[in-house]
């Protein structure tokens, strides 16, 4: 059996059961730097079991739809954001939870300017870029611990543009 | 009396006295993902008085040089990390302190791939972005409290690239 899946875009409102989307939509918070700049403030919800926040940055390599999903994973002890460092779109895979495995995976699409924040404990797919040089601000737990579930699916899904 | 700076490279050495440079050079520290992505690990010396990390979205226009430059800032209750959503270059002016005033401002140039941490209470320049959609991922305190010292130069720099 072969299983599919249609990607579908990114808004805060088809992401919220997973997390936020981080993007300069809506109405700004405030204007700063003498009228020249928009803040849109704490869009987030950092979540850590105990460690801190930190930045790191994470350069991976490209992919191509259609992909085959087998693995998706979560952090149990924090959150995660994926603040791409181009305009390029990448692929955001997210799936609910029943008793501690992954449901049947939902996938979307970025446009220019969206990175997201992932819930703590979220089941979720690894970077996926799928052009441009794969480069990636996150900001996540750092801390002691594994803080690394994963689930690989013993069928895969075809995850394919609409 | 006009005073000029010229830009600088950004690099982890010119910068070390105001901040951390986050981009991915060097060697990675981790491997993840099925040997796919390399993650540079907690690039950013987050330091906050009190309050908390968060990630607001910060949208600028954009400039263009040489631009004169009268103000910078600084905060003193936190770290600020400006991680552009873009490849697309930015001026990052930082100066020194002598007794609660800036010393004479440099002025670098970033390259594809690269954000900036201010460290604490560093004077700065306001999110200056040179190209493209100027749109930011920024890593700072979350908190009460103004958290803002202004300083305007009675005579402007003119920054000018090399």
């Amino acid at each position: 059996m072969t299983r599919h899946i249609r990607t579908e875009p990114l808004t805060a409102e088809t992401f919220a059961a997973f997390g936020d989307v981080l993007d300069a939509s809506g109405a700004p918070d405030r204007t700063i730097n003498e009228g020249r700049c928009q803040r849109y403030h704490d869009k987030a919800r950092l979540d850590f079991s105990d460690g801190r926040a930190g930045v790191s940055i994470f350069k991976s390599e490209t992919v191509s739809l259609p992909l085959t999903l087998t693995l998706v994973e979560r952090h149990p002890d924090g959150s995660q954001a994926f603040l791409p460092m181009s305009s390029d779109p990448f692929l955001v895979v997210a799936a609910g939870d029943r008793d501690g495995t992954p449901k049947t995976p939902r996938a979307f699409l970025t446009r220019a300017g969206q990175g997201v924040n992932f819930h703590r404990g979220v089941w979720h797919g690894v970077l996926t870029p799928l052009g441009g040089p794969g480069l990636f601000a996150v900001v996540d737990r750092i801390g002691d611990g594994a803080n690394l579930d994963e689930h690989r699916f013993a069928t895969g899904f075809i995850i394919t543009s609409d």
